[in-house]
């Protein structure tokens, strides 16, 4: 009975004439070109976080892996586990938020599916998606297209979203709760395909630590960067200095890490802050030859280190 | 650390050069035409079962959905959830059969996600795939086009796959253990794409009666199937006859329902039974005028009775 509660839910919100045709498979009409393509399963705790829930993230999320690849998100399947005795009225809620998300940035929703599973064999909901997208010609981002003297671009404070999720899965009680930034970045970053972007990455899982150690280890270059220069959310700062953690390893679900020519990088912040996204946009480092595939930051204290891979999970199911 | 070894697995037997990239989403050239594409969330219990696991299970699935729409599967993508502590040596044979099951019909397995639950939050393993193929110039599917006097054919005993399922879940003892027919059917069907085909489908949930009423149901038309006619697996007769079941409700995952046209009908037959998985091909009925929406069946006495759309789930996770 879910099972038919939650189909007749797909058909009133994500309604479009590919899916609605019910057959077993989307047909889509497709240009010839190259295609972006990514799947990812979402299991956050708790499904509800101050600034989104986990149907908006699992769109975005989608969104931004194939926004940050220069595509245009086109298409997405989800597919839904439930577990017996979920609220259909919570799960409503993510449904709308789901094809709220997905419409503003004009993405059709063209496959579904759901399967039901016993209670204590899934924590609520758990929502994969997977997404289609078209890549303008001649954007053909990669970490190895990195030049010395590229500049860093980070477009938001670092580890908001993984800080949300902690705070409101242990009750931290602090007000206001710290928000998510979990949003679609297709809007901020699309602009800068017009410009020299080398690459861009969005620093969910392991945070800005993970994505600047990603780029520097298959880009084989160095990155230099001057923390005093990392943008800061003020509630994040507090709370993590309270808990003895460092925003670096932290989740964000609405930022993007951008590699940009010198020659470029202030126009790609003007662009950036132009957008309400992007307002705290900053360049916050370099690419340089010294150090092949390692992160230098210079410290508030004006010392150097080197910022690590983060080992291991900090915090877990926040996406 | 699962989330590691996991990853580790992964490129042991998926890598290829899209998969290799390792960036956020993967490229691909697609060609111009239409595109059929399709999601599943696969939970099936048990994860291994006689005749497959969910990793076969779930690459068959998303293959079947695409090519009962006459496309030839091209890309997939792999999304798991895995319960903290599922047993890696598991993991890997699931990781295998995937991977053989998707070669096997020149798929390329182009994207993954991992996501890595506490003990109690999970059964095991669950897989989400999602596929891309191609469909030919001039095909279109659909129950809609559906003909009076059109065949209907079944390519393979119903309900092997969710009796297997049934019994290894219910510790039957029944030797040998029924066997799941869970297959690609890409090989079987695709050279039917040269004849007046209406359209297919795969008999999974609900099995060979949902099939058959969503088909009268889009299209319109009357089904008359007469059951003498429907092939039997007499391990599947057997045992059904002992639960007081009848296999028409139950799932095959190696089996297609086809409408081809009454010219076509033997020509199809004959192209089905030359393959390993259509031995037991069979006519079993026509598209009819008479009674539209629903389906009609002569029984093994000669009479007649409706063929009810199954309500609820008789056997749940089984795909």
């Amino acid at each position: 009975m879910t099972q038919q509660l939650v189909e007749e839910l797909f058909i009133k919100y994500f309604h479009n004439s590919i899916l609605d045709s019910g057959l077993d498979s989307a047909m889509l009409s497709l240009k010839a070109g190259k295609w972006a393509m990514t799947t990812d399963s979402f299991v956050v705790k708790p499904v509800f976080f101050p600034g989104g829930d986990i149907g908006k993230l699992s769109v975005c999320g989608t969104i931004n892996d194939l926004a940050v690849m220069g595509a245009t998100p086109l298409y997405l399947t989800c597919s839904f586990i439930i577990e017996e005795g979920f609220d259909i009225g919570d799960l409503e809620i993510i449904v709308q938020s789901m094809n709220s998300t997905a419409r503003k940035d004009g993405l059709t929703i063209v496959a579904g599916d759901t399967k039901v599973v016993e209670r204590g064999y899934c924590d609520g909901v758990y929502i994969t998606t997977t997404g289609l997208g078209i890549v303008p010609n001649g954007i053909n981002y990669s970490p190895s297209a990195m030049q010395v003297e590229d500049r860093v671009i980070i477009t938001a404070p670092p580890g908001a979203h993984g800080l949300s999720v902690f705070a409101a899965r242990n009750n931290l009680g602090v007000e206001p709760p710290p928000q998510s930034d979990c949003a679609s970045l297709f809007s901020l970053i699309e602009p800068l395909n017009s410009l020299e972007v080398r690459c861009m990455r969005d620093p969910t899982r392991g945070g800005l630590a993970a994505v600047l150690n990603e780029l520097a280890l298959k880009g084989r270059k160095g990155i230099k960067i001057d923390e005093s220069l990392i943008p800061i959310d003020s509630t994040v700062a507090n709370l993590m200095e309270l808990l003895g953690l460092e925003p670096y390893q932290l989740a964000n679900e609405g930022a993007a890490v951008i590699i940009v020519s010198k020659k470029d990088a202030e126009r790609a912040l003007e662009k950036l802050r132009g957008h309400p996204l992007g307002r705290k946009a900053s360049i916050i480092g370099e690419i340089t030859a010294e150090i092949p595939g390692q992160v230098l930051m210079i410290t508030y204290l004006g010392t150097e280190r080197i910022m690590q891979m983060p080992s291991g999970v900090i915090i877990p199911r926040i996406c």
